[in-house]
């Protein structure tokens, strides 16, 4: 793994669970969290493919409340002005997976460059990463909002490139959501696909160079790489 | 109505019932045919968006048989050649809604021209209009396989004014996919959603111009308007 010198870091459902909004979906509708995430998260996606398709960029604190309308208005719930502040402030504090911020720590001590290359507007980067006490482990927060077009626009990938001043083949791509994952691994970028919950990879030509169950396996990647290193 | 001089048409769930394969996928798969039917027509759509975002097009067969694979992996259901191979040829004779015979030639009897505008390649489209036997109903079978990107990309919907020599402002689009029907009308058709399930609109920025629940009630549209210029 010698040829890394840097990993630029998917947010939303990578290093953050998105569905850690479940509870205070649940507490605003009761019994009805866990539905209310899965739809909210689904119709979020595809409002940034849409918009990125149709050339109308709204930024991803936008696209988010604008699903969680979709998604109470189809569920039939009756979505008031501060349950809807309510429920899309708390994708500004989400947690981050347990795992998170020790491997991180790992990762930054090996000298590698570490960016986080999000859907996410600045604001909610920031917010985010601020809130879980992990903004100094970042070299870079890079948001599309720059380029005005969500993934798996190439235009987004590249903002990596710029701004880690690495070549493709020096950035190991790391994501939770195999759309994501292909796109990267389309644009050149090593990929490696966190699979925590045993999905199957999508179908669209590509498969990621690495399979893993958590950011710590990522870590161990790069510990049995040196270890080989030091042996030969 | 009468600025109205053609209709586009979508395809895919506003003529034709996406979910009449169901009973081939019940044949296939006992007990799971709404199941498969309904997460594969997600992934269809899903593929096809994201294909275009990354500049990665193949043709609808193609997605929709990668669509179907998914499907399969994520439902662990064992999906070989043959079970394929006859599932995706029952994409090719989908069933057309009841009441669209009957409309499609109220409508051409007007004087508009009649144009399809689907994902569909030029094959899938002919060989399900073909089937239905509503091939000469159409002036146009347009597919977006020219332009090599899928709806809702501008791209798509230039076809159809080209097509048909008129300004979009004279084309009624008529969509059931509401994410279509937004696109449409951004780009700038008098646009009609056919909403025959209960289903809320999109929240992406756009309403549709006219909400229906049938192919029958968009010719009632028209006579109602020609009844009213009459007694005008």
């Amino acid at each position: 793994m010698d040829y890394i010198k840097g990993i630029a870091f998917d947010l939303y459902g990578t290093l953050f669970d998105v569905h850690s909004v479940v509870g205070r979906c649940d507490e605003a509708f009761p019994g009805r969290g866990r539905e209310i995430s899965a739809l909210w998260r689904q119709k979020q996606l595809e409002y940034t493919w849409l918009r990125s398709l149709m050339n109308r960029y709204v930024n991803f604190q936008q696209a988010t409340e604008d699903a969680l309308r979709f998604t109470c208005r189809h569920l039939g719930l009756d979505l008031d002005a501060r349950t809807r502040s309510t429920l899309c402030d708390a994708y500004l504090r989400l947690a981050p997976f347990s795992e998170v911020p020790d491997s991180l720590r790992e990762l930054k001590r090996r000298g590698l460059k570490l960016a986080i290359l999000s859907n996410g507007s600045p604001q909610s980067i920031d917010a985010v990463v601020s809130h879980a006490g992990l903004r100094d482990g970042f070299d870079h927060l890079l948001s599309v909002d720059p380029v005005q077009v969500y993934k798996p626009d190439n235009r987004v990938y590249e903002l990596a490139e710029q701004a880690l001043g690495l070549d493709r083949s020096a950035i190991l791509f790391v994501s939770s959501n195999a759309w994501d994952a292909t796109g990267a691994r389309y644009f050149g970028f090593p990929t490696c696909w966190i699979n925590r919950t045993g999905n199957v990879f999508e179908e669209m030509g590509q498969t990621p160079d690495w399979e893993v169950t958590s950011l710590r396996a990522v870590v161990e990647l790069f510990e049995t790489a040196a270890g080989k290193a030091e042996k030969g």
